[in-house]
């Protein structure tokens, strides 16, 4: 079956391994008339490219994106964009021994067992190297959501214990620090917790929060394509992510119906919420308050600390994970979790166009 | 667009309003020669149905199913099964005065806005009966893995404050308590909550359980349609649930790499985990370990007390919700849950059946 | 996997077996804000019930169509509109040995070998009486496409021997002859020679067009899902169609450049095409001329002379079909090609609806 | 919405514009386990490569072939497979005058009318070119129908006026002569044709015919995916495809019921058909006999003779399409029309894998 493709009207389908020629995407479903050229998806990629600090991986790779089709004279025709970012720098003999020894918190052995056959370099397509086709889908996803007038916040909220409370936030301080955290105090203490864990050559895990405003009332489509489990399968897909919220999220499940409601109230002539703990959210469809999403993230599994593993043919051996590898992969993985999130919207939004008969002929009226 | 619609190749398509004249569901794609008869999807609407507790809203629906094609002579013929429940007891008159009030927590509010004209009674579409569709898929989902070998086994793990820890799990109790707990004594305990919260016409969140044993391993696409991303969006699809987890989930934000890996072993010459922080997810594949999920759920927004709102008109007004509500959904629940994972599972397995030549090769070899 | 299923905005799942409880469809996609009423579906049914004359079938089959859900103080609500006709009449008797014999021109034989368990009764799901759901879908799909100021019109062209050509097309005249001829004459002619057929208990092949007139430039997308392509497809997909035609279609084959293409000029200050060889498509977009397409149908395969075949087991044997069969299905074949065109044109209407970005941002502008 | 995306299962999804960077196909549903190399891609790739005679454009296009993803070790993975070929040669300073101009019976007019912005070089995603990608993806599909034992032969049947009837195919000629036709002294007759044609500055059309044999009984999907539906709709996505047929086709309008049902029959124990009228197909599904199908094409529309046109504003002017182009595509589409129907096979075999209980058992049984 086909599993790298996603979305029903904005669709993309990624491709590529870590150590193959190439990665890439195609985006099938983009409107013409968005003015895009090359900056456009570069300036996204750069924010989940290597190398950034010296919590990321130092692989050298300039990951610099081509436009292949879909776009001419600087703007989308409405066909196919066809984007490709070239593989460069492969070590591929740091990987030889991983032919026939399963990592531990890797893809290595669901793989073999699903497939048969697998490029093992560098993780192959379970690599993170697979999230640049999603990023660069995401970048003209965002810039069609911020010609709608939506805007996307993405950053770090917790690097393992150091965790910043919304009282704490200075959206400002995001791009100040490496780790992408709304305070940079916080960063500070995080940046401290990965040095001492990369002494004890160890890895930690985080969480990414994500908040949608000037959403349209109503995207969403009701049953089984809500905004929520939309957007929840986009994020969950992100590899690593082993939780999702909406809102209030894990907390609405210890409190009452009296606190979580939200009651609705008039201001300046307007319907709105007088608190959000849906998270931007009702029965499946945008409300008109921010949308807040959080995903948390496994630590790194490639550890270099010896550890108990087994090869192929079920040997117990043990295995040491040598070369470059993040000891914390959240901060680079907030570009990915916004991508996904725009990438949601966009589809959700055009599927929303033929929700009423009024919208419908008022279309295709002179 | 088109939000009843779910899965790829076991794809179902659910209808139906709460004060309608039913409620179904139609599946396309079940396999021929699965025996098949009412009783098998009655058992499952069963445990969904009202008044089965006094935390259950006493509505006197008998929920009875009826197969209306698929089936002959007691097997599936490989054709659209499709099944309908007929609404009855429905107290139409109870909603009148919905027509042009937005309820707090509700749908009202954001179906409206983007349809324009709604069945208010009861919800209408966005009522939980639309999950008897859900459960009666369900049922034959469950059929389907039961054949395969593959058990599901879901519960009620908190209600409110009331969380039962794994090593207070006894899972002969589950059925043995109303609140499907698996733990007698936490579910008086969580009966005694509830009660209180009734007194004060307020009603309570909670979370629910969901353990998968006998997967094959490999079960899963890569890239989008991951097992945990598939499953992500099941849940989160189910209303009122605001958060979702596999394995370690939330936790594993906050540990590190060296103990939230899972070290691979051998017994009896298989290739097992030692531990499973991960859920029995790895890369998005199932890898053998039991598959651990849990869906957080908040707290019913019907409640009796009254609530500061907003007219259609946009004019603030109040509001008192009477009729019959539970004070908690998360029972009912239960069997919802099971259900969008069964048929998220099958879905899934059926899609992995091509994914080696060998096996397709072996497939159409006389 | 799910062959039922069909449309990718305006999606439809059709159910049902020619002998059991019922046939029907859900229409997951339709907008909201469409008045729908009973009536509205019941006239289409009527055109393909059986019974309008000698020539069709004499089952007494009323046919009489249940809105289940969708409809709201008779207008959709944007939610799936669930249809059921009930089945009444079946003779189950006429079709006991019909289970251990294959009908040639049936699909017993492939059915059976594909699913391996079938209701052999009157065919099961492959009976003809699975097109209600089809026409039921269409007539909803018309009426979207009338409230957008755009036509259908579908006639019998040809019955065996008997076709009429172009020049001798009166279109008043399709609703005066049982036939569904644009031709009373030629009406009286192929009724002639049906009469010759049934005394030797034989039956004809005819011919159905369908011209759509007023729809908008441009609808249908590039490469795949083209229009031409996606009315083929539902087109074919109706039992016994056996050739599909755009236009000139086989001729074009015969005929050379200067001759097929079509001028473009300006009428009244709008382009326009000099003639109409394309049949109202150019690459794959409607091109705002008539759109015109054909469809082959062979003769009914259930005809009463005795006729070689083999049972189950592979022994040779002969059979005669008794039974109510018409001697032509085309006749009441017309509504079904309809309605396919139908559901096809609005699925591609809501899908060109997001082609530009201009149209896009001027939907979401306030 | 997204027209350059076809299958479910063995996806596809295909980029490029005739005078962009390139064009390119991604596989997204091969299995893993396929041997592959880019000559297996190439060589189908060379049947449709312009210069191959004098009726073929003269462009010098080597149009090589670039695996990107999906192959590790001369064997596929499993993984998206992206296929590349970068466009070289391209006279854009010949299609200038286009930008502003309509040319007839091309996508020139619809395109510009459905996006508004249009890359008019060549044709730009209605170019020729654009089939590329379906026949690299073709090579794929074919390699995994012919693993599985079945064939497909493809073939000219027909140039303007010169048709060959089944009694006069050479099937050994197909590749003696540069018309792929299945007889030699018909390709040179039909090649005198082309000449004068030529000459008088115009263009022929044709008949393609591809008949499949050893399928499987029982593939393709009841009601709406049926083999010959899927089929049509695959050949009438080809550019310039204007009519099909299935076994007899159209003739089986003009036929009685006696002379078009294949008797059933048994040979060497094995239930046959005496005939094959069906074209290999009953109710959708294969049935054992040669799968003959026919794609009937319209004259090349680019000619060198001055037509009637308008310009962009709707003023009338006149066109005279210098540059270098096919007096037939024919030929060159023989490839294509294998190549779609290859790809719909493919996926139809794979969807059938799930069509009984029995099947998935086995295949999950160790």
């Amino acid at each position: 079956m086909s599993g790298s493709t996603y979305g029903n009207i904005f669709k993309i389908m990624t491709w590529g391994e870590s150590h193959g020629s190439g990665v890439g995407v195609v985006i099938d479903g983009c409107p013409s008339g968005l003015p895009l050229c090359e900056k456009d998806i570069q300036d996204f990629l750069d924010r989940r490219k290597p190398g950034q600090s010296k919590f990321t991986t130092k692989r050298n790779e300039s990951d610099q994106v081509e436009i292949l089709s879909g776009v001419f004279e600087g703007v989308t025709t409405g066909t196919p964009i066809s984007l490709m970012v070239r593989n460069q720098d492969q070590h591929s003999k740091d990987y030889g021994n991983l032919a026939s020894i399963y990592r531990p918190g890797h893809a290595d052995y669901t793989f073999e067992q699903k497939y048969g056959h697998r490029d093992y370099r560098g993780g192959g397509r379970s690599s993170g190297r697979e999230t640049i086709g999603r990023v660069a889908a995401g970048a003209i996803a965002s810039k069609i959501l911020s010609t709608l007038g939506i805007q996307i916040c993405t950053y770090t909220k917790a690097i393992g214990p150091v965790v910043i409370e919304p009282s704490d936030y200075h959206f400002e301080q995001i791009y100040e620090n490496k780790l992408y955290m709304p305070n940079n105090e916080a960063a500070q203490k995080a940046g401290a917790y990965l040095s001492d864990l990369m002494k004890t050559l160890d890895s930690s895990g985080g969480s990414i929060e994500c908040v949608i405003t000037h959403m349209p009332v109503g995207i969403g489509e009701t049953v089984f394509d809500k905004l929520d489990a939309s957007l929840a399968k986009a994020i969950m897909s992100i590899g690593a992510v082993k939780a999702f919220e909406i809102g209030d999220g894990f907390e609405a499940a210890s409190t009452i119906g009296s606190k979580n409601n939200d009651a609705f109230t008039v201001k300046n002539g307007k319907i709105e919420k007088e608190t959000n703990h849906s998270g931007g959210i009702l029965g499946g469809m945008s409300d008109g308050s921010p949308i807040i999403l959080r995903a948390h993230i496994k630590p790194t599994p490639s550890i270099s600390q010896e550890q108990h593993t087994v090869t192929k043919d079920a040997e117990p051996t043990s295995i040491t994970i040598h070369g470059r590898h993040d000891p914390v992969i959240v901060p680079r993985a907030v570009v990915v979790v916004e991508s996904m999130a725009a990438i949601t919207l966009v589809d959700l939004l055009f599927q929303n166009m033929n929700s009423q008969m009024d919208g419908v002929v008022k279309f295709y009226e002179d």
